[in-house]
């Protein structure tokens, strides 16, 4: 059976529509606009059920030849850009089918033995959606191939560590890259887990209760590279988890693009100039030749809005919906084509623009030192060498601080004298944690910003994207 | 000067950027995919300006009149579809600019003084955004008036008043469509309410701080139907309230269709059976000519997500941006553009189907006495003519129902001695209030379901929409 | 009638419930935990009314005086925290008529006759609703008074205008303070619209149909400060648009508070420098004198989130709901409450941040100069005075541009000569267009940077405040 | 160190704040009213810490000891309700440490070394939200078994297999049961995979760049239970992944919910009467026995509004936040805690609505007839045994349906002349195809819902759950 039929197909049915389609109905009720882009899914699966239709004996082998070979033809046209897409025939399924019936004739009413639109479908889409898990995953690895190499030039180039955008400590380039590294890595497993948790075949689902037919959803999976067919057909044409199981991974990774470009923007800003923007991802003013609008940055920090938002769309669909098919799930492709759309395009933007980054070194370990950012590594050496308590430290080093801050200098630019007129113990080889590279030096613990540290961390990521 | 100057326009601007543009950035930077829908906008703001150029003196009349006839020619190149737009010009108003160069020659560089491409699209873009203010203003009276024909044929035909999808009280059809005809009477007010706050010009801010050309901004707010520039030129390039606003209030519109969508969902189901659609706005099975599936109701209901999805993608991109334009802005047209198509589509097809829409009378009047849905009417009765306090009136019809669907009976059913067997005051007249019909005609407070209370709401509505 | 009716309830309305409340449904269902704020409201609409049951003979007004002593009395007991809220009443309503009942006895019972808790709901809402537009209002107010106040002490002082975060041109710190005062004069209209189009009375829709009984619907609406009664009683009840217009104009106001907040988070960075935060609104290290963190910015940059999550809360919640009321609905008011909370705080904090900042004023002017930023004042000369196509005058400034960046000066440290070496007709008045004061002294386009523009800004907002 | 200080720490910290932390401040800042719930975490944490910190000879066991037995005793004082929260401590971190140096003294003042607020406050809400994971397993499973027992009691009990809310094929209840245990299985396996990737300890990275101490990060990861240490300290303090990917999976969970909500709020109105809702899970009108109000199902569909929301809310507000650590973060908690709250009352509650259901199977049975359901049957009867293409058996099958409409009868009551009069070569043995009960049983394709497919779908559930 064919549910989910169509008012334009009404030709097609017979007469029992009295009234014609209208405009607006047409506008609003054909997906061939969109779906179209489904056309490489829906042709693989319709291959894998002929297939299965002539092994299981459901229809004949020449049948099934025919109708493979016909299919192949309808792909090439497509691919040529010759397929004359019409919307009377409403979606990509009838357009291909339709077009088979032209090919090869007869055979080609035989196809939709066993299956139905509504399983159809939920495999082109699933299908598709899959592909997009695997772009994903592609574009997260060169992405982190990227920040790795950034990270491994700079592993020990010192750098303000913000937090509250006020230096808190210093760190370095490589620890910086580095955890953005990390963010990209959970995207990638995170596509990976929607990837496996998807991939069960809904095809021979049928309508909604299954079919009669001696079908064999098993050899169809297989052929799909599926890893199971699904376990309920109802839930098979009802379920759209794995789009929004994919949307949610995406805003995920958006927000890690997010906030990168947000720093990448602030780094480019004249008063920090921490990097300098590669012209292919930027853009000038005719007549300000200084100016470098980091226009790639600013871009993929706004494409968390449109992936939220597809997201929010798909969720505000599915909310309340009845089982098994309503029409409403029709609302699902073009949210989820527009946000992976995007996100591949962020994705291949940032990995270029990070490729292209130039890291103002001198800037970032002139910025590293402001503030008396090594005043933790004094508390420290006062907690670690001379055992006082650590709100004693504290005290210790904020009154030192306010000495230098009272004179214009620096921690290390104090005389040990200076020092021991507040603590009598301490020692001149505090001189060691001062100083912004003996702080990042001195950070050995795992994970930190050490340089030692961050290579271990790039290595065990260069092992583990080879 | 013209800021947000763009990658793709360096051949234009000189040698300045080593490096051409990458295909990724031109796939994520230009607008022109999507910004053309924005020329007669562009066109009809740029020939406000040029005449404004030459009242004040700024370029030659003989200029002016060579740009706004050489627009004119672009503009009729456009709708004539034959122009020729040119990814590489980025967007609408490059391509415009261009194209005039090539029809008028040197004038057309004397078009962009006084102005920026920053306070271009802000007119361009506010104009497109007040024309879909108007549009939904325009749909909404449509469907209001089909809300009021629906309405009108049926101000007396009772049917179930529903909470919790449980019949509570009989109510009219009339009553219960003129309740979505104040949704919508709403939604109105609110899309003329943005319209006003929007309507303010923002040409002649320039890039962002104002220009030193002596223009009058009057007279181009003015030749645009603006009520006045807009205070503060800052502002006028950085803000995107009209777009947030429209969105805002395009969700509100979207969530009453779904509400309405969603009755009719439920009232065209077998069980249901209250209204029929039309052939126009539903479709059938090939083979099961009794299932009319309500696909128009089902997107329409679906519209929500799309539109409110839209609306959190512009809010999340307008979140946290400094002052005063910055790239990520341009995210704010396609959002916009869906929405607006989206709203007004749903609007259409609402209407649409509201028109073909047929009740079946019957099942209303015969659903509406299903639940000893006059209980209330009974108890109303015993406070009004007994002087029973309202819980113990609540109390003694308890105990009447309680009778009544002992004996698989509706409370008209029992005679009076069943009722003063409960008790002893109850006088015949109370049968005036019991049944469906006296029940809906004896709610006569203002705004209440008595079918003279209805015709007085329609008569109001006929007044407002005449 | 009361519809709605609840499990807890089953012990004042008998035994037709077998089984007792369950815990978790009295944890899902209750509502007294959160709606107990609306005791204000609740007193104040059942006051109205009791008085109106009065006017109109339906109670005698011995018991109206009874009833309006005694709610009184609750409101006092309420307001001094000694009211024994008990769950098992569910929610404000019936907690305030019990506790009626015990304080009056028997005239209690005739306080709910012709109303239901459907309409007194949502009487109650929409009345604390239109208290918050109040105190938006009222916020909003006194925020742009912070920033009049700021822009008004530096209406002069020159600072860099920033698109893309890059220096574009000189601008005043008035200007830039003022275009905030233009968004939240905005926000202040918009929530003024929102009052007007909620301040309508559901009161006297009862359950969803009207009532049998001669109320007076406009000596209600009248008495709570309504404009008018409610045209439809099934929309009376089932309308929630009051709060999503509130929740979405709160989105907006917070988008702009997040702009805003997002700079001054940027400018108190070490690099920039604009600005110093009070120490009331920010919090330092106990070792790190200098750092002040703006935590005050950081988090009202972070309320965005909070009211759009609510905000989209309520859309989801509101989608697709059947007429008149369903359960769904008390889902409306936690998060209305907590946006409201949320948006009143932030205004609050961001007035106190606004009137207790100090810019700095020589960081603010030395970067203003950054980057030829008045490269267009020179390309507008050039058009002005010598009458060169625009794009022929950009031209010569980015030569002009070029030869001071190669220099390392600015583009004032040129001669005229090295001026004359590009286009001979550079006279020496050029001079007084560069310079970031002349620059922005001489953007006089109304709206413009130019300080007189500015104080006319001010001086227009400080007559509206007035 | 200590970064993210506070305010009202002042008094702590000395008197470098001039001013007096403000009332407005201390609202918008304290966290202490929400992240007490962290208080076990907190101190599990910390008692992790301490035992690493004398293990690796950091402090001495004795200072350990005492930390340990002194963090013990303000966790039964909490525990107990005896504890005096104070707000001018901030946070729960201050709270339990300020008391516990009243409890134990100065060794207290050690237990924060090596550590950070920064890492403190990730690990305490890393591990809230991990067991937040387990809740939503555990409630899963539960949920799944309600599921279970519902199908197996009706594993052939036939009902309507509906699209678009039509009937289109007979399928059975336990059937559509199952359905829901597929999809709540998902959110199950997605809670497991959320879990696994959230399960690594952030405990030493400090306040952003990990400590010079040689602490033993993988003694504490393995204390607190986490798989490993998070591999970078900066990403360690900035990530808050592990609550998205928790709202996520929690939005996914809640739309599951949301739809099986619809579907009983549906069956429930008096047109259906599919179910019967059990008294503790619906409540009455006290006027209107019959009427059974389905709040719990209301509020249960309603849900998804706000776990959407708390979504939306999380992802806007880490939307651009440039590392490490910015105040915008402390957002985080309360979001998180509602929409953890709220999944696991909506997964108890449908729990238990689901046991206490009773399906009506009689009219489940009668309403699985109507609108010819099996048709489709009869086509495929055409198509398997005659031979007949597809689209001609939806032919035959459209005229006999049609002849069956005509006659007001359904398929099986037609005579086998009827059929032949169509088409010659139907046989007898078509009518074993014919009636809802053979047509269920006939589809046996796997995932079908023939009821041998269902209890072999159950049977995988049980073993699954046991």
């Amino acid at each position: 059976m064919t549910d989910r039929p169509k008012t334009s197909a009404n030709s097609m049915w017979g007469g029992r529509f009295a009234a014609g389609p209208d405009a607006i109905m047409e506008a609003i009720n054909a997906s061939i606009g969109f779906d179209r882009r489904l056309y490489a899914q829906d042709i693989r699966g319709s291959r894998a059920h002929a297939a299965m239709l002539a092994a299981t004996g459901i229809i004949s082998d020449s049948d099934a030849e025919a109708i493979g070979k016909g299919l192949l033809t309808v792909l090439s046209e497509i691919e040529a850009g010759d397929f004359p897409f019409q919307t009377a025939l409403e979606d990509i399924h009838m357009n291909v089918e339709a077009r088979l019936k032209e090919v090869i004739g007869e055979p080609a009413g035989r196809l939709h033995t066993g299956r139905s639109r509504n399983d159809q479908v939920a495999t082109d889409f699933r299908l598709w959606v899959r592909d997009q898990c695997d772009a994903a995953i592609e574009g997260l690895r060169a992405l982190i191939r990227a920040t790795v190499t950034q990270a491994e030039a700079g592993a020990d180039w010192v750098m303000p560590g913000f937090t509250h955008l006020q230096t808190a400590q210093p760190v370095t380039w490589g620890h910086h890259m580095m955890a953005y590294a990390e963010m990209f890595g959970r995207d990638l497993s995170r596509f990976q887990d929607a990837r496996a948790r998807m991939n069960e075949s809904p095809l021979g689902a049928a309508a909604l209760a299954g079919t009669g037919y001696p079908i064999d959803r098993d050899m169809t999976a297989q052929a799909l590279g599926f890893d199971r067919p699904m376990a309920n057909s109802l839930d098979a044409v009802s379920d759209r988890d794995f789009a929004l199981e994919f949307l949610s991974a995406s805003s995920i990774c958006a927000v890690h693009l997010s906030r990168l470009a947000e720093e990448l923007v602030i780094w480019s800003s004249a008063q920090f100039s921490f990097v300098s923007m590669s012209d292919k991802w930027s853009t000038g003013s005719s007549i300000m030749p200084q100016k470098r609008n980091p226009d790639a940055a600013e871009l993929i920090r706004a494409k968390i809005g449109r992936i939220l938002g597809a997201t929010v769309a798909l969720f505000t669909v599915m909310k309340g919906l009845p089982l098994a098919y309503s029409k409403d799930m029709q609302e699902d492709k073009e949210q989820t084509f527009d946000a992976a759309d995007t996100l591949m395009l962020a994705l291949a933007a940032m990995t270029g623009m990070l490729s292209d980054l130039t890291a103002n070194r001198d800037r970032l370990e002139a910025a590293a030192g402001i503030g008396f950012s090594t005043a933790t590594d004094l508390a420290d050496w006062l907690v670690r060498e001379l055992g006082l308590p650590f709100r004693d430290a504290h005290h210790v080093t904020g009154s030192l601080v306010a000495m230098a801050e009272g004179r214009g200098v620096d921690l290390p630019d104090l005389t040990l004298e200076d020092m021991q007129s507040v603590h009598g113990q301490i020692r001149q080889d505090v001189f060691n944690v001062l100083g912004v590279h003996n702080s990042v030096a001195s950070r050995q613990s795992y994970g930190g910003t050490a340089p030692d540290q961050v290579r271990a961390q790039i290595a065990r990521w260069k092992e583990k994207l080879a």
